[in-house]
């Protein structure tokens, strides 16, 4: 109908070529200063809104890529529907907990299944953009957690999972921090969300691995670790600057605003940070095993993304580089601890990346926070350790990163633990070594191509 | 140059950083309220065309996915070609037979190769960019015809398919509905083509797949139907998740207005849509094959994008997710139909996708409308028959529905089976064997790898 | 903080539904109609920016796809880090010598690691997102070299060769004609960088391969040439989509302004271009060599997109068409007389692409640019020499081309030999022979499958 008014307008522009471009049937009202700059806000959350939809495929092709060729129809089927159900789950409960009137300070009690936005207000069709925003974030954290449960979870289990971390588990950490929720209250930063999004992923996976326990083959009787490659590294590169270019939208739309002009800056720091981490992560390996591995220095721009997530509006470039410098050797040395003295098999390495850089992106608030970014910004008058804020700042911080992985920990731990005493958690040893793709989907993932299942 | 005055203009700022930002040489005319206006509609309209144009990516990954590892050079190469001569097709005669000055309401007479607009005027300007959004559209309805005739279509009659499906048989439908034509005269409703884009693609697609008949070893003497598995689901799903992003621009962008802000209601419904589509896929194929097959999930997605297209802009979140739902148990009912009961050999199940379910998802605005979203994105006072608005609207789909199958399955059969009786349709026996990589293009997909060409 | 903002706003419209839109926590000062032009302007130039970007993922798979499998690791890490170590050098010093006050037009001198952004003033943020803009802009010529370099070079010159490029070589050419020096004075037109960028890739490129020299296998005895084919041409396929998508960013962003309504004949002009590359090129091969080889046509689409990169703001749709479809055939034929009768080895064809295509379109300003074009955009009153402006731009194009040519040639092929003659420039034979996945990076990219590594 609408296509039809815009047809009609474009034959009246060719007839009657002095028709003036008001009435090319754009406006419903009068446009105004103020409805010109909502409408800017609302096209630029959209556009990052589906930017951020975008790091699905950026998070499915990382998961595929790093892992083997045998369970990669398993791992998009999960990435599917860890979004699909995510989606329908937030609408319906988890949303409202984050973002709806307050209970103490814990978690929202109102505003479910979008009962209370009206199409016919622009506070409403606020409300709508304001609500896909969100509704993407939330499914970022879900699937995190799917890299580091890979080639073994039940998907039964795993859908089930995907319900709880977007319906309570992520809403919950979202309504203190960006709900206006306790640790808001406490004056906590975390802009575009290193602790809400990514540590939140990160324990989760973490809770999951633990519970799961190793994939067959990966730890040797002596409790050494053996490596199991990734079946696909063009496949997770593509992940990786799928994931980078989608995090402009993720970091930059976190203003939820095209007319806050921080987003320049914001584009910035992200940018500068994970390429800063890409570079230190591959030295670090390189020193470390020999060779610059190419997943390492994958993870590493990843780690830079992460760790600057939280910190992107009040940082200035050169402290961006810092802080991504600093996770991209943290990466490195965490995924090594986790996977030989902890031996928690985590097959993409998302426990150090989200879990890990995205606390320590978390902390650096804290310390490299400067009122001059946080002014333009937003944010408002935050200045870290490093730029006469005291350590006050850190402190919340820190606050904020324990309380986060207590709750995240407990809660999915608690999750999965019943999961594990009722319907299962794992596939059977047959089933893994055969591949999930069989077991679970009962298709091959390279139908044509001769693979070899090992392990 | 212009780069050359931004260049002159930040080396000003470096020196006199007082200078006002009205002048960092953005403007050539003062800005006003309405020219800000027409920016933003003229910004978002592009954007969600460059996304429109990245479903081609989405469709061939889909497609190559889907199918046999030695026709995927050729699965490209259509998919590249259809979007080239489309683009030229349309600009020479598509657009001005959809959008040009009416012939009694059947189809448009004026506005060929851009000839009326001038860059000299906003409205010629207008008329680029409303010329862009339109032509990615044109080659969407296009390619979405290469998946059903996959595996066994001679080259050359394709390209020749590409010229009649974006020049006359697309926009003679786009004229009906969104060009002032007679269907719209009628007050039918396609806010963003499930009938006009994705329907005529369906059935031509159709068309197409019946003049081919099956490809070998697909169907036993028996009748009986025998699964072609596709040689890579990690590039299929990557290809879903590209659509579904693009999805949004091809959906919201239809306002071709950023000052429209039901922009942010069109995403939302589009959203939930495809999620509820691909977990009823999901539990429906569950039911029937006894697993949850990736295809199925991935094609429900699909599916649940096409069906809300045509009612994006005026139905609920609530109707969006039960029109989804219902898409995503259509599809794999439809599919299952047309393989074992019809025998009609839809290697991707485009007809499916596109067909069944653009058609479901157009007569759903007649039950689903609702005038509070209708009057929010401008389309207008429209209610369904579950919304008091009775039977007339849902009429008035049909009608459009069965015209637009007439026609398109018509005239494209009518092509195809000229085709078929001059230069032929399909390749060799030999050739379908072998590959049409090697028979079409003198070239391999995968050199170096092993890859048994089954039947 | 902001998100707590908002969030604290979410609430309140639930339960304030009646409060002014303008409260909804978007503005930090008064929104007028010039800080919605700069929003405007900003918002685009970022968007365009991310898309810029994402070409970084277009040339990986483009490149991975044309070469061989043993390869791609490889081929992903040296994309990976010419983008993060390019972002840093471009930083701390080649965006001063490029957009700095100039050194009597040669360079410039000021402005290093963002040295003068002060992100409290809207000027200070509009450099921020004019430096973005710019940086991948930078990487992008950067990575090209990275093709016609593939599976022989060793990683450790890459990676130097990347900070050289990125910091020096790039940054004068941009200097010279975006940063208002001697070529700017000229009256050189290039508006999104068919010289600046392509040219300048592509050069260093042929300097490159030059004393690279072939690939172990390529050449014959007798002087003949060897095809060595690519591994994957759909992941070639879907990074020339990328590209192209990606594309609409380069050249329309290249106005770094949403105001300027010239970004929609841009759109046009670039798309028209790219699907008349595509089409001759496909024909071009049809005729040279019996079939429509998949990789001319590619590359046709990309020789396309390169040409119309410097008058995309200048010509009209149908002079765009043209140049296009002299772009498709000049690139088969450039790209076989390099492999034969220079018998340079460029594994991806980029210095035909980027190098050849490059100068043409930059000449061809000269014969098709057309004022009312070019006033629209804001490049001016120019006109070529099929259009009434005589010969004088065609020149002042030609001494453009020259001068960069010898500039760029020259001096990435005193980088090379010096790098030739101290830590060497090319990996072993044996490592050459096994696949630099081995031997530079410790890794194979697809585990699982048997792949031969020929050659």
């Amino acid at each position: 109908m609408f296509k039809k008014i815009k047809g009609i307008s474009m034959k009246a522009l060719m007839l009657i070529p002095m028709i003036s471009i008001a009435l090319v049937g754009f406006a419903f009202a009068e446009n105004t200063v103020d409805s010109n700059a909502v409408a800017i806000d609302t096209v630029w959350t959209l556009l990052a809104a589906f930017l951020v939809f975008f790091m699905q495929a950026g998070f499915a092709m990382v998961e595929a890529g790093f892992t083997r060729a045998k369970n990669a129809a398993n791992i998009m089927m999960k990435n599917l529907m860890d979004f699909s159900i995510g989606s329908i789950a937030f609408w319906l409960v988890g949303f409202g907990i984050m973002f709806g009137t307050s209970a103490s300070g814990l978690f929202g009690t109102t505003g479910f299944f979008l009962s209370e936005a009206n199409p016919g207000t622009n506070e409403g069709l606020w409300q709508f953009a304001f609500w896909i925003f969100q509704a993407v974030f939330a499914a970022t954290a879900a699937t995190i957690v799917s890299g580091s449960m890979a080639e073994r979870t039940k998907f039964t289990s795993y859908l089930l999972y995907s319900v709880f971390i977007t319906a309570l588990i992520y809403p919950v950490v979202g309504h203190w921090i960006w709900g206006g929720g306790w640790l808001a209250s406490k004056g906590m930063v975390d802009f575009a969300g290193s602790t809400v999004v990514h540590s939140v992923g990160g324990w989760a996976a973490l809770a999951g691995a633990i519970l799961l326990g190793p994939r067959l083959g990966k730890y040797n009787k002596d409790g050494s670790s053996n490596a199991i490659p990734g079946h696909n590294i063009p496949l997770a590169s593509l992940g990786v600057f799928i994931l980078w270019f989608a995090w402009f939208g993720f970091n930059a739309g976190s203003t939820t605003s095209g007319t806050n002009l921080s987003i320049a800056t914001i584009a910035v720091t992200t940018n500068l940070s994970a390429a800063a981490a890409a570079i230190t992560a591959m030295f670090t390996a390189w020193k470390r095993f020999g060779k610059p591995d190419t997943s390492m220095a994958l993870n590493g721009a990843l780690a830079g993304l992460v760790a600057i997530t939280a910190g992107c509006a009040v940082v200035s470039p050169l402290s961006a580089i810092i802080i991504g410098a600093i996770a991209g050797i943290l990466v490195v040395l965490s995924v090594e601890f986790i996977d030989k003295v902890l031996r928690v098999d985590d097959p993409v390495g998302a426990i150090s990346v989200h879990g890990v850089c995205g606390a320590f992106g978390t902390l650096a608030v804290g310390l490299f926070a400067q009122s001059s970014y946080g002014n333009s910004s937003g944010v408002g008058d935050v200045n870290g350790l490093f730029f006469g804020g005291g350590l006050s700042l850190f402190v919340t911080q820190l606050i904020g990163v324990i309380s986060v992985f207590v709750w995240v920990f407990g809660a999915a731990f608690v999750v999965f633990k019943i999961m594990k005493m009722t319907i299962g958690l794992r596939v059977s040893e047959e089933e893994e070594l055969k591949g999930l793709d069989i077991g679970e989907h009962g298709m091959e993932s390279y139908s044509g191509f001769q693979v070899f299942t090992t392990q």
